[in-house]
């Protein structure tokens, strides 16, 4: 009744956040350089600690840091992973609780134009790179969740713009899994799926054959599972 | 460099575990009654604060309380979600980060069988139960990613006795999914994957026909994918 957490060591609770897009068939992820203790000067996830007066829940206190951070505000922040132990942070005992998002890069790429610590890394770099506390273990995390997803479901078309050719949404979920997949089939699923709306408009793509449909998602389609997945 | 905790007023962090078993062809969830304020005398999951002075991490500390509470050591705790907000706990805000598993009955019921505040509940039943904190939605969570997993992976094996028949594996996939699977289809996934050994054995069951081989999972399987799901 008269439980006071001042009384206990209290382990810390942080947000972090794993951005990526897609940009010239190259898959990217969204870094910040640290401007404070520990790791000051290191790139990292953007996120930070819980601010239990600010933030009403998990997910609005990675979204606050986002904004705060890198001036964006992603679309679907899904959840990854709760890593807590005692060595990840030299404050203390702490617990990093990840979200990852898929977006489209024109959404957000002014803000990230006009400053120096926030920059989009393409993957296989900043999986190179030594990042701050564990998060190079959190960004392989969300790798393998997005690969899963682009197996699964159709989520991805939210990193295309808004109307989009089979072909792009194909290419799409080929450079996240970084193989190429079976058009016929993949074509097949989306068809089962029904998901997309044909908007009867065609794209502009220069070449010789007829030009191909556009597409949008349909509405409250937030996340498709594929029944069948594209490995099948 | 000089970061107190103590200068801030931090969330507090608790793990909370679901267990799964099945029984007589029935789900079963584990509920503990709770000993002290709040929510003093209602039911909820096993589960409590992270102490930073025992818990090496948030694993150990979800195995630390069912081991207390319970007197269970569950064989695959897998994260299930980190739910987190001002209003979950009245002792202030508070970050739940789950886990859940479903295990042989046979292993855990002879400690649950000498205590009171410690109970497998029909799940239907633990459903309907007005249990502490958001305890009610953490269930319904973990019974989703139950529920996929019976589709995607045989991990459910683990659920078994360490020697079954397809059909007794068939049988749970079907409890747990609260509908009946097309055998054949069934079998000629599990054929595929590759996962069961044939123990040369057959089952001792009484009945007309051939007695069914059984099987155990091979060693290192601890979770496999369907390619195809079972939808398909």
């Amino acid at each position: 009744n008269n439980y006071n957490i001042h009384d206990f060591d209290v382990p810390l609770t942080t947000v972090d956040s794993v951005l990526f897009t897609v940009q010239d068939g190259q898959l990217f992820t969204l870094l910040v350089q640290r401007a404070n203790h520990p790791a000051k000067g290191m790139w990292g996830l953007p996120g930070g600690f819980v601010d239990t007066q600010q933030d009403t829940d998990l997910d609005h206190c990675a979204q606050r840091h986002l904004q705060q951070k890198t001036g964006i505000e992603a679309p679907f922040l899904q959840p990854l992973v709760a890593l807590g132990n005692g060595q990840r942070d030299p404050r203390g005992w702490s617990t990093s609780i990840s979200f990852y998002a898929l977006m489209a890069h024109a959404d957000c790429q002014h803000y990230v134009d006009t400053v120096s610590d926030v920059q989009w890394f393409p993957l296989a770099q900043a999986q190179q790179m030594s990042l701050a506390f564990d998060h190079t273990k959190i960004l392989d995390l969300a790798l393998k969740q997005l690969q899963q997803k682009a197996l699964d479901s159709l989520v991805l078309a939210y990193a295309l713009p808004e109307t989009f050719t089979l072909t792009q949404l194909q290419h799409l979920h080929e450079v996240i899994l970084g193989r190429s997949i079976q058009s016929k089939s993949f074509r097949r699923r989306i068809e089962q799926a029904q998901v997309l709306q044909d908007t009867g408009e065609v794209s502009d793509t220069q070449g010789k054959g007829k030009r191909p449909s556009l597409y949008r998602l349909k509405p409250d389609i937030a996340e498709y599972r594929f029944v069948r997945n594209l490995e099948a």
